[in-house]
């Protein structure tokens, strides 16, 4: 069975977007920061060498993308194509008129549970990769989010968008592995349930 | 030259209180969830085993303490003796009658740059404990936060009251350590400046 796994870069304060976070900036201020730890070691933005890097790899290997609507009209659906896979945006509102162009993306009006359903269908033995942070916290509230890798970022903030801002309730969580590098800290988290 | 450091239990979400924080119910509800590492192996509230045993030896190792008044008042200053060390409070309001009992406590008006200033006097080569989620972020406003060692708790507590919530600007960090363990997540910071 397919697992749903939410991948974020957070700084310590639990933000995963700076301030003034806009479709014309996408991440807002400073998102590049959370982002560092993707580094090549010629200094490019990509794989990193060593346990990040594999952990990158491990990242690849999704068999579907569920994603938040603000997170996908933000890159108009990455054009239609994420690495070839299906990808599912849980959405009440029709989508816009760019999707009819793109067969690889499906808007879900039956609610997160169905979107998940779907992805883990499609994805078959691969993960579905959950991506955006509002999508997140509705996933876990409906029990629907499997895990977290979070990668904690040794930066605070002090403004900007929260990964957890609107969770309605208390959840318990299993430390899985733990990937100590000195760009972040990479915890992997199972939901308890 | 000693070192001034914070250490706090947190959930993922950031939070070091639960809901209904107050005199009454000091840490709010759940609080008890944050703590639960510090347990020893007979399941009694203490020195761990392992790992976050040696964490906790150092934990112990303070010279001076610096805390907050909310925090202070809420266990009226440890009535006067915390490990026998002179204790720091930044305020700008005079301190309650209590403390004229307790001549290791020190209200400190001119500010937290000469609260810390004093603490470290007091610490000589032994180090300050931080206490108190405001006091904290505000000695990090001030530049006078040297560490964070932060016990980052499996859990998701959806509300309460966070540790990172009026700090105003950008800080950036160093991972010192990592200790990984079942309960939690350890992770001691340097701040950069």
């Amino acid at each position: 069975m397919s697992a749903s796994v939410l991948y974020m870069s957070m700084s310590l304060d639990g933000y995963i977007a700076g301030p003034n976070d806009d479709p014309g900036n996408p991440g807002g201020d400073g998102f590049g920061r959370l982002h560092e730890w993707f580094t090549t070691p010629d200094g490019e933005f990509g794989r990193p060498a060593g346990p990040a890097g594999e952990l990158f790899d491990e990242m690849n290997t999704y068999g579907a993308v569920l994603a938040g609507r603000r997170t996908v009209e933000q890159v108009d659906h990455w054009n239609g194509d994420r690495q070839g896979v299906p990808i599912f945006v849980p959405s009440h509102r029709p989508p816009g008129p760019s999707v009819a162009n793109y067969p690889l993306v499906t808007y879900v009006t039956e609610g997160i549970e169905s979107a998940m359903a779907q992805a883990k269908a499609a994805a078959g033995d691969r993960y579905v990769l959950v991506h955006g942070a509002y999508t997140a916290q509705r996933a876990l509230e409906a029990g629907v989010l499997d895990e977290l890798q979070i990668h904690q970022i040794p930066v605070l903030f002090g403004g900007g968008r929260r990964q957890f801002e609107v969770l309605p309730s208390h959840v318990e969580l299993e430390i899985v592995r733990v990937i100590d590098t000195p760009e972040a800290t990479h915890i992997r988290y199972r939901v308890r349930r």
